[in-house]
């Protein structure tokens, strides 16, 4: 082992955190994994591979630490990267009982606190007093199915401290791999936020019957509204068409895989809400982000015009009929 | 009929000739209608749908004037809208003998004049002395496939003259087209010529394996380098994320019926120039508008970095290997 190499410790055992344990693994020669599910575990040990997630990809276990056990990934870590649902964060934050104040903390989780209505970044920051020089971002555009095929990807590494950036960057990369850092650790994690409301978005609009020329229409207004909402929480110069803003709005509005889609078109087609998630056995993180986001722009002084939130929070927080909140909405839209 | 009412006339005989007709069906009462095929005339009168595009679109004949006498088609307009391959435009404009001075000439053309090296605009203006006042241009994002589904699309009409773009607007709005209106005649022609360059680089991509994360990250790249290539063109204040720019190009680039994007994913795939076109029996607009782009940017004082342009005219023009091309070109990009 080569012992100047720093610890990584990856949360999480879904697709995103098996992508990332993957791409860690092109470079380190241990890394610590942790994940609820001791089934999973087993089944990893004896098949080099998760069986549930991205099923393909072949790890070396014997670089492997995996471990149920949060508090023992934790006291691993010199970076903490946290890939699990934002949903479940608060649970697994609860169970820490080791100090980790000191701790290089990476957000890939592309969610709201539920519970503080913060991006993870500033939960970190407000809720356990973590330095924004120890707190970043890793995001995409980047499915992590193509991570196991090995497929060119981009990815960036958002971190106030530059150097702790390049750090994770330079542990990320591989020949399929490439990373780009900047400062904007809060924009980055608003586009990963918000971009899945934006999905669902065109998810409704296609199940509705809306075609290609009304999902570029409406894509070339998310952005717009994404500039404008992310522009509100922090200013900041940066380009909202740079990959990690509009390419990752992109690989998700226009991905028939992703969930965020998926749910907004049954929810086009007519399934209800519940009926909808009960279908697809899991739960499209937009759905707990518009709700967020809608308070979070509508309690605040520093409000905008967000026509495309509104008009899926009103239909799946407020019961409003779809074709009516979207024929309203296109016509708010050029 | 409703005398009050302009005098359009459309040139060409094209699906995207055929949806404008049948946009403006929906508010005039005359339209003339020029093409070359005197057989498809034949058929339209007889069966009231066009034979070779979009043939579900039935017409109202009484409406139409229907003529291969170009001439004919420029007396009676007020109004003249031409949607022909720019590679025919040269030919057409020769053999009208009939002044056209006076006319508001529209371009629905999306392409560089080869002769020229002008944008359509740009080459009424130079060659013809049309002052920029009679110029518009007439853009998407519009499949003419959805227009015949009377699938809800928007337009966008540009012209320096405010009152001639609403007229425009006016005629070729309903129930399914909205219409918003813009000064930017130069930059939204550009934007609808230089999108289909990238639709031929978003076909290589795929062609050569390169899968969804790539494509997200070289889409935000191509608006990118679409806003610095207009800018030098015409420097005005324009939000490239309006529909115009960034939906035109998304339209486009992630269509799976793109003939630019079909092109580009032969010569991805090891076809040759000549083989693809062969094969498609048609040639991608974006073939002739990269070598002018190319041209057109080299050759300026007010250059600048076009890495994808230069890595489609690479493929097409220097008969250098794409996948050589793009391992290259995905270093430059982020």
């Amino acid at each position: 082992m080569n012992t100047t190499q720093p610890n990584f410790s990856v949360i999480g055992g879904g697709s995103w955190a098996t992508a990332i344990v993957k791409m860690l693994s092109e470079n380190l020669d241990q890394i610590t994994w942790y994940m609820r599910n001791n089934e999973a575990i087993d089944h990893i040990l004896m098949h080099s591979h998760n069986p549930n997630y991205i099923s393909s990809v072949e790890f070396d276990t014997d670089k492997l630490i995996l471990t149920n056990d949060i508090n023992k990934a934790v006291l691993n870590a010199d970076v903490l990267i946290f890939a699990i649902p934002s949903a479940f964060l608060n649970e697994a934050l609860n169970q820490i009982k080791v100090n980790f104040k000191d701790k290089i903390i990476f957000s890939a989780i592309k969610g709201i606190v539920p519970e503080s209505y913060l991006i993870v970044g500033e939960h970190f920051n407000e809720k356990y007093k973590i330095s924004y020089d120890n707190i970043g971002v890793i995001t995409g555009p980047c499915h992590a199915e193509e991570v196991a095929l090995e497929r060119l990807s981009y990815l960036t590494i958002a971190c106030a401290n530059e150097d702790k950036a390049n750090l994770v960057a330079q542990y990320m990369s591989s020949d399929y791999i490439k990373c780009k850092i900047t400062e904007d650790v809060i924009g980055t994690e608003y586009a990963a936020v918000l971009k899945n409301i934006y999905a669902i978005a065109a998810g409704m609009a296609h199940g509705l019957g809306y075609g290609d020329n009304f999902q570029s229409v409406l894509m070339s207004n998310s952005i717009r509204e994404m500039k404008r909402f992310i522009k509100k929480r922090y200013k900041m110069k940066r380009n909202i068409n740079d990959s990690a803003y509009l390419g990752d709005l992109l690989v998700t509005g226009y991905s028939v895989f992703s969930r965020n889609r998926m749910f907004g078109n049954m929810i086009g087609k007519g399934y209800t809400v519940k009926s909808a998630q009960l279908e697809m056995n899991m739960i499209a993180e937009g759905y707990y982000a518009v709700k967020s986001a809608y308070i979070i722009n509508n309690s605040s002084k520093k409000k905008t015009k967000t026509p495309i939130i509104n008009a899926v929070h009103k239909v799946l927080y407020e019961n409003k009929n779809p074709r009516k909140v979207f024929k309203k909405l296109s016509d708010k839209m050029d």
